[in-house]
């Protein structure tokens, strides 16, 4: 093994998409340099250089000598055939995918992963202090590396192996794109009415922070906790004309009544 | 008809649960008196009686003379019978219910809806002033009224008819309810794995809070999204002994990746 030092200086980036940047964002805002980044998609790329104020490159392997930390922030289905391309020359490789397990960096001497658990859109900031950040890696040096990394940008930091990595991914799909799911079938029923979905984001803001006091178990409300099953008959009635909502409506209603009613 | 006065200066409830709670929480904030409660559930009742400081009734009709609006927050299928329990003496009577028409009220002269549009839990504290009150009145004079009085109490306050107020409500369930059974879905899943719900509080948080930046469609992220059914099929894989949670994390990616790659 060459180029290990006991700390990151610099980190090149391999993807320029929404992980990415706002990965970038933080990392640069902790002191450390953003060397350059790779992408096949070369106006983002170009957007991505501009924005860190580092090289967009052409290749591959272009990365300075002393740029110890390659993020490999591709689609998850990409992780491992983006990681061969590149040459294994004592870099420390990470990627920052939930459901891709370590080994898919395994073309590589040094590998590592630096999960943060959070969804990530363009044009919205975010505040890194608080978002989950899963390291693994190889090698106890490397994990103490990314470890000392991932603390600069978050106070909640652990070591988490590849097999729990891939549930927290599964249930923060679950959680959060599913939720937005909803929130995006709420707006349309309403815009299908003239309503408008500024009524409902108290509720959900309330909804969401609940569960800091409240376990969801508890926090539960609603015709289907209350096993009210006209309230339930009147809204499935309402969405006869949108089969597909309809039936959400349904699935979720028995799940909850079944819960608490057996 | 009798007892009308400008303003309302003292309110009683029928009913003594979460809403009815929360809501004399923000009505006694506001200055105004809680006069009675009365409720079939005794212990409630008088839990509800001490903490306000106010009278539990025997009976349904034991209200002070002055008090001129009496809040019905009983569950939705109960706010007619209850109300036609009620005296008809020239005292302004409200329900909150999301699903429940005005004229449910109409075995009384003077009648409205005072709709809270949010989630109410015990042992969770509100801030009212952005909860959206939906007001409906059958008379002018006591729809300003009950204007007034929500003015007081939040400054997200709106005339919706019914027709509107039950879509609105049938949406609450959707974005609350059904996002708060995700989340306890999820904690069960970690929980079987050994793993703390609180890693996802920071992205149940971002989700809801992403909305108030970025519209639902473009806020979503994830598998579905980038239509990776290599990943979908792992997480469906994973959930092969929950079939319940497999449906769903079926008919979610599904109805997600048809939006975005039809």
């Amino acid at each position: 093994m060459t180029n290990i030092t006991k700390h990151i200086s610099s980190a090149g980036f391999v993807g320029s998409g929404n992980v990415a940047t706002h990965l970038a964002i933080a990392i640069q805002e902790a002191g450390i340099k953003i060397d350059a980044v790779f992408s096949p998609n070369k106006s983002n790329s170009e957007a991505f250089a501009k924005e860190f104020n580092c090289r967009s490159l052409e290749y591959y392997n272009d990365f300075e000598y002393d740029t110890n930390l390659i993020i490999i922030a591709v689609p998850d289905a990409k992780v491992e055939k983006v990681c061969k391309k590149l040459d294994d020359n004592g870099k420390l490789y990470v990627h920052t995918s939930g459901i891709t397990p370590i080994e898919s960096l395994n073309s590589k001497s040094r590998f590592g992963v630096f999960y943060p658990l959070q969804t990530f859109s363009k044009g919205k900031e975010l505040n890194f202090a608080k978002i989950p950040i899963c390291i693994e890696a190889k090698y106890g040096e490397d994990r103490q590396m990314l470890l000392d990394l991932a603390r600069k940008l978050s106070t909640n930091v652990s070591i988490v192996n590849s097999e729990k990595r891939k549930i927290l991914h599964l249930t923060a799909v679950i959680v959060s794109n599913f939720s937005n799911h909803l929130y995006h079938l709420a707006d349309e029923i309403l815009g299908l009415n003239g309503l408008d979905f500024n009524y409902l984001k108290p509720l959900i803001h309330e909804t969401a922070l609940k569960i800091n006091e409240v376990h969801p178990l508890d926090a539960q409300t609603g015709p289907a906790r209350r096993n009210d099953k006209a309230t339930i008959d009147k809204h499935l009635q309402m969405l006869k004309k949108h089969p597909d909502y309809q039936y959400i409506y349904q699935l979720f209603s028995e799940q909850i009544r079944k819960k608490y009613h057996g």
